[in-house]
């Protein structure tokens, strides 16, 4: 038995997690939310490959909308990751043959590990030691996915179906089994079927090797776009041939042809946290079931999963239910329904409702700003700028704004000239002049900006310089 | 058949409503809160009275918290109310003897009826004929009650049993019934029970005289306070002679103990919108019995009551849910259990949670104002001053404040000097500064205040002058 190589993590950022409604959404991604407790399943993945000193310094594949997100928490957990910019967002199969072409250009020997971003494993020893194992599995070659061993019948994952005996390590993929009914799912456990749990292991040149075996237009299009590939702020920005790739999952496209690959099973607690019924699943509950976050009361609830994001939420004699409650959009509906959230928040978007995609918190690379108040001619906002950053130079044609900083200090270029203000400083901003926010600190600034005017809409800006590119 | 006597009614404006919280707190009672659609219960109720010309000018007993609440509400229905403040709130009996003894100092001969503020009735037509058949049946010095034709074996109220013919309108009160479990109230329906809906016709000087007969104590105590009684602000400040009248209800004290009580039916729709089941059942439904006020979807709910004060509410696969979101409380329970809200709010009472008594936004004699954003060193109020109106002449010791005018012109008093802000204008108020907000316009005045400081809180608070009596 041979040491297991170094694996460089490819984390997978795409997906926003619609059933996660109402904490999750198109503009801030499950994987990038506090779904439990404090860190993002993002910064849980990272920490989990920081734990183990067999994982290089990962990868992370994220989508244009993302990446300032994906860096900014990057850089809260301390872990250095490499972000590849794509584009637009084009499914599985073109992310992975990505991180598989880009890591054998540097080296075809590498071995990598492809993960998604947005699951919960919480004993890392564990998780590592298995990945180890598929490491092994992948050295000759094949493509080495971890097959979870089930913890209970769910109709939520795919299975795999493990064959004969791959040698050393693993066995060879018989089958993959789609979401099963509930019956079937039993049945599936009790032949010996593994969740896919979406972690494949593979050495880059052979395993690029077998997708282009399998999805030739995919590679052409990647390499491609690697090599019009851009330093952008620090990113890999991918070249537009990256749209050529075909829009379809890695599984479909190369792991149900190939005749590659091979599972190694894991016996680790893990969590896709895919639906609200899952989140609850995970949580600490008390004696009557109760999960609860932030500022609840519950009387008489049983089994339900109660999460206040700043309101006080008051349960009274329910059962079975998760109340999600936000800023701007509260979910009241049945655990045992929780997957059908997504279709709810499907509904909502062809209602046109922006609550549908957007969250009450708005991101920005900068920082975020939040709208904590709005009438009929005026709009009061709060917003958070991180030390270093600053927003672009701008203008509004329609609108004055008023700053008053309640937290740390901020540089002010009015029209020229510019100015430090500190807490408890406040300055005005006619419309028209041009104008910049800047915060020069080791702490972030907060400013409140009452904005007046007869129209008050994030398009009324003209941004004559910016550092993210937006200009 | 005589015609009926002209009739002052007197409007009780005692209570709370804790089973309609979160919409409805101690600081901000069910008869004042929108309950059920734009009007409150209590302008519903002026409404009622204006609408026929057999009543005179309403009497309005209040609490000093809610006098102002009272007084503006009644203007913006244009209803000229005479206001009588109780410097305490002392049940009914008090309450009503003071309204008994104020109108029969005036003409001892007149006809009064008292009449909740928060109930619904909404066929005024209908009403005042009851009312002016009880002020038939009260002609001769009777208490004359309305007992309301049962529309279904409701346990949530007290019930009338009507005995003997009074004569020519009504019958003598055999007995009062207390509030009965559901069989007993189908069988008290069955052998032509009444609701008892806290309607009682009365001449004022025969009517105090039955309350000596039965209260002596009471009589003396609300004489004595009509006797120091005072003008206060424009309404009639009962004296703290008040304070020693009993603490008891005008059904025990005075109706289950007098052979003076008759009862006339009323045959109308009638509803104490006493819990949110009451408000779901007179509330517009759709074909799915879901009642939906303010942004609300409902995907696949079941006989909801979901209301939305600002944020959207979804509601996915629930039935038989009230669902009530209010900016700072949310209330999540079964309809069915709508009655056992007053025991939530007694245990976060209890627990020592603001939002038992007090609302996100508070009202003051000048208007409102909600705190709309907060944080460790600051805090962001919106304020609104009613046309004319004008705080206090105040100074704080911790906190600064930024003013700026979102709506209509301020007259800003800062350590003397006075000056007219405009829409879009501001100021700085330093911490010790003496300063006073004023609207001298004909519209409201929007201010967004952004306070700076080590302490925030409202006691932070000097008062040199105030149009309020609060100096």
């Amino acid at each position: 038995m041979t040491d297991a190589p170094q694996v460089t993590p490819v984390i997978l950022c795409g997906g926003a997690g619609a059933r996660l409604w109402p904490v999750s959404r198109r503009d801030f991604a499950k994987q990038h939310a506090p779904i439990l407790g404090g860190a993002s399943p993002f910064q849980r993945t990272l920490r989990r490959f920081a734990a183990a000193p067999m994982f290089a310094a990962p990868i992370a594949i994220v989508g244009a909308e993302g990446r300032f997100m994906a860096a900014e928490q990057a850089a809260q957990t301390g872990v250095a990751v490499e972000i590849v910019v794509e584009p637009e967002g084009r499914d599985t199969l073109a992310a992975i043959t990505a991180a598989a072409a880009l890591i054998a250009r540097r080296d075809p020997a590498a071995t990598l590990l492809i993960a998604p971003s947005d699951h919960l494993i919480p004993d890392e020893a564990a998780f590592a030691a298995v990945v180890a194992a598929a490491a092994r599995a992948a050295a000759n070659g094949d493509l080495a996915l971890i097959g979870v061993v089930a913890a209970a019948p769910s109709t939520g994952f795919g299975y795999i179906r493990p064959g004969a005996s791959a040698g050393p390590v693993g066995r060879r993929v018989a089958a993959f089994e789609e979401k099963p009914g509930a019956a079937r799912a039993a049945a599936l456990i009790a032949e010996g079927c593994l969740w896919n749990a979406g972690l494949v292991c593979m050495r880059a040149g052979e395993g690029l090797a077998e997708i282009r075996r399998q999805a030739p237009e995919a590679v052409a299009a990647v390499e491609a776009a690697l090599d019009a590939a851009t330093d952008d702020l620090g990113a890999l920005r991918l070249g537009d041939a990256f749209l050529a790739a075909p829009r379809i999952s890695f599984d479909h496209a190369v792991l149900e042809k190939t005749d590659r690959a091979v599972v190694v099973a894991g016996d680790f607690a893990w969590s896709d946290i895919g639906d609200w019924r899952e989140v609850w699943a995970q949580s600490e509950k008390d004696a009557q079931g109760v999960a609860a976050e932030g500022p609840v009361v519950a009387l008489d609830a049983h089994d339900c999963y109660l999460r206040a994001d700043r309101r006080l939420v008051c349960a009274l004699g329910v059962e079975g239910l998760a109340v999600i409650d936000t800023p701007d959009a509260l979910l009241v509906a049945p655990l045992a329904r929780a997957q059908e959230v997504r279709g709810l928040v499907a509904a909502m978007t062809a209602q046109g409702r922006p609550e549908a995609a957007q969250s009450a918190r708005t991101h920005r690379p900068w920082g975020w700003y939040e709208t904590i108040d709005r009438g009929e001619r005026f709009r009061v906002k709060r917003l958070q700028v991180a030390p270093g950053k600053q927003l672009s130079l701008q203008r509004h044609h329609h609108r004055a704004e008023h700053w008053v900083v309640v937290r740390g200090t901020a540089e002010v270029t009015r029209d020229g000239a510019i100015s430090l203000l500190h807490e408890n400083e406040s300055v005005y901003l006619s419309s028209g002049c041009v104008h910049r926010l800047a915060n020069p600190g080791r702490i972030a600034l907060e400013i409140i900006e009452v904005q007046t005017g007869a129209y008050l809409e994030e398009d009324d800006i003209v941004r004559l310089a910016d550092d993210f590119g937006r200009a």
